[in-house]
């Protein structure tokens, strides 16, 4: 279900009928995922997303809450941000790997694993990339870039080196099933694997 | 086309009207597949494949070469093995993590890179991970294993963790295309990423 504008759709108006609400859901998601990927996250306004469903701003935040959340729905991210963001944002920039890397692979472990992994699987299978990337570089790696930027403008090659070993646990830990890293311990990998992502964000690398 | 015994079967048996060309190829893949799954690369012979397809043993090296030929055919690998091998056994033990990043990411570059891009979607999507674990474990990674052993009882996880890396960097620059990793010169990625692999593979990190 996919609505160009508002005006010349029976269902989707403000004096019209409403659909159902899995209908309503569905329209915003698809909107949702077209403005995402045309003009990224920061570009996309929420009143833009609604008219392209034909619905109130207002009903956008009702089903789905703040942009962010939005986008997970949308996403279907393999990651909780606001995990990652919480975690970075409250560690030293000497702790960034290590603080990082144990909230993502704690998110992983815990219950929200398996959707996190079907979701990851679709992503894999060849769903739209720009959805992840986005994630990735705007959402859960923003704050991070520009505490790394270091020597200046050397940020995005950090951060980006760091995102490919944590994808590369991902891949390892819940998909391939690479022993010993399927089952090692938590606190064991991170003291095998945090270094790695130290080392990209504040290593002497360039 | 999955053939449990020869007897019961008018057209794959020795005495037996033969099945196309294409067919004897795909019970020969089948065969492979469920071996490989069941028993793994070094137990699976030529000839329990040979007897689960119905054909003879000479057939199934005239289509597929060798056993680690026959294994790449089957898993759809995303590396042709032998360029690795190739790699890491002319390298010291001090540039494996250089030659082996420089092989594997050359490999996907190459001519070869769009079907190793498509095999290993279908990895992602589901496919049985236990033959990307065979390659990487008893093929890819077997040599460098041994060479990497120390202390005692660490190849393992020196592998897997420089694996985990590898794989990372796969999904970055082939399937999320993200930048700078995914257009980065592969001499640079190569200096920036490699003394990860060679800090798994040869670094204080137990």
């Amino acid at each position: 279900m996919s609505v160009g504008s508002n005006e010349d759709k029976p269902d989707g108006g403000r004096t019209g009928r409403r659909p159902g609400q899995s209908g309503t859901r569905e329209a915003i998601l698809d909107s949702a995922r077209e403005r995402f990927a045309q003009v990224g996250f920061d570009k996309a306004s929420i009143r833009s997303i609604a008219a392209g469903a034909g619905v109130d701003s207002a009903l956008v935040h009702h089903y789905f809450g703040t942009k962010q959340e939005l986008f997970v729905s949308v996403a279907q991210l393999p990651v909780d941000p606001q995990v990652v963001l919480a975690a970075v944002n409250a560690a030293s920039v000497d702790e960034l790997g290590e603080q990082l890397l144990r909230a993502v692979v704690g998110a992983w472990d815990g219950p929200a694993g398996v959707g996190i992994l079907a979701a990851f699987r679709g992503v894999m299978a060849g769903a739209d990339p720009s959805l992840i990337r986005t994630f990735l570089l705007e959402i859960a790696l923003k704050g991070v870039r520009d505490r790394v930027d270091f020597p200046a403008g050397t940020g995005q090659h950090r951060v980006a080196l760091a995102a490919s070993q944590v994808l590369g646990i991902l891949v390892a830990r819940k998909m391939i099933l690479l022993e010993p890293i399927a089952s090692m311990p938590i606190d064991e990998l991170v003291e095998l694997a945090a270094p790695t992502l130290q080392r990209y964000f504040t290593g002497d690398i360039f």
